[in-house]
């Protein structure tokens, strides 16, 4: 398989760099091809600007999602997003490996998102009308590959658990597993998600590393999450909302958007 | 009052602009005093590296909650750092206005919130014991201020609705509400959102407008989320998790931690 990382920290002498050269040397070793996009090496510009869109005229206001559009439709997007774009298309699997800050991702890997996901490549794809609301969740240019998270936090599993003051660790990647993989047509896989990093020993560390290879090991043949997708038949278009009676029982708010309970 | 509103918008023309100025009119109008952080046009740097802490010395690793608690407390940050802290310090409501984008705030945004919200600033304050972790959640340097997002989307409330395929919008905006203002000691109010913002047309505009200058008016009076303070009581130390039957009837996942419904 070809696989792409997306690493976002600022230091490659840490425990995430460490994580990462697990993960490269373990995929290697079972014969993938793996490309790292190092953000923070490659000096990866995080927002999005007028610079973004170098035919925009001058005197033009800048509509991000129509601008997007046109350089997409005729390949003028800069080079750094275009290289990006190109390392999704030949990707099978996908991994973004970030340390959460602040509950989500750094600024830089956010901006990733911002810039190489563009209109008529990530969004804007697809029959948009009242019988159809185009090709995502589900559907879309990712489709047929997998993409999962690698992430370090520094809080207690428990803060992060079903009742924990930091909110459930599944909802809170939520925005980012179902509205930013899941969305452009990636098969989503569980997390990978090592918690109190900041004081990890290196007995911790081989454990942690150990179910990282595992989880490396088994990228073709763990089970995703199973989110519905959008043009299923579960929702009710245009308004895209699920169906009545259609939820697992007990199911409500983001969990509604997932068919059955999560494998464990 | 002193109010800080942090605008990240790439067009300084466009509906979030002039909503930017519909506020501003009516705070003024009001009396309050209002400063405006224009992330774009103030070039903020988005991505927390070395370059943000200046007496890290060359060959050493960066850590970043420890580089940032040491430079903090020293008054070591970078300038542009600084002068965010300070309208921090200066305001009694805080305002963070952006579009969604991908679920979440800009990079940018993003980038603000890394790189002001240093160790020893906005976490890592207060005791940290097995008996009190920390002041957060409801304490914190900025308790006694208020906050509240505005926000725009372009896609319909229906979509953002409790069974839209989006995810409900407080669930989306929990990790921002409660993990980024409330953490730090704000009290949070419930967010302004304006959907469908592609095709707003004149009359649209209009009552959008209003909608949120009555906002600004009510600043001071309108009911906060009641979110759960951390050392209130409702909590078990460490572990952090909600103790059992505390819990509206129904409630799970981000819900437990509102004390009760929010206000609609």
């Amino acid at each position: 398989m070809n696989i792409l990382i997306v690493f976002a920290h600022p230091e490659r002498h840490s425990l995430n760099g460490a994580l990462l050269d697990t993960a490269v040397t373990e995929l290697q070793s079972q014969g993938h091809e793996v490309k790292v996009s190092d953000l923070y090496s490659m000096h990866w510009k995080a927002a999005v600007d007028r610079s973004d869109f170098p035919d925009l005229p001058a005197g033009e206001r800048l509509k991000v999602a129509s601008a997007s559009s046109r350089e997409f439709a005729v390949n003028g997007l800069t080079e750094d997003v275009k290289a990006e774009q190109e390392k999704l298309r030949w990707a099978d699997t996908v991994i973004l490996q970030f340390p959460l800050w602040w509950f989500t991702m750094p600024a830089i890997l956010k901006g990733w998102v911002d810039r190489v996901y563009a209109c008529g490549f990530a969004y804007g794809v697809g029959e948009h009308s009242d019988r159809r609301w185009g090709d995502r969740y589900g559907e879309g240019m990712m489709a047929g590959k997998r993409a999962m998270l690698v992430v370090t936090a520094g809080g207690w599993p428990e803060h992060y658990s079903e009742r924990g003051i930091n909110g459930q660790i599944d909802d809170l990647l939520f925005p980012i597993n179902h509205g930013i993989l899941f969305y452009p047509g990636f098969t989503v896989l569980p997390p990978f998600v090592a918690y109190r990093v900041d004081r990890l020993d290196d007995a911790r560390f081989g454990i942690v590393s150990e179910q990282l290879r595992e989880r490396m090991r088994t990228l073709a043949t763990t089970t995703p999450i199973p989110y519905r997708k959008q043009n299923g038949g579960d929702y009710q278009i245009p308004s895209m909302e699920l169906k009545p009676g259609l939820e697992t029982p007990g199911a409500i708010r983001f969990a509604l958007h997932v068919a059955k309970p999560e494998p464990s």
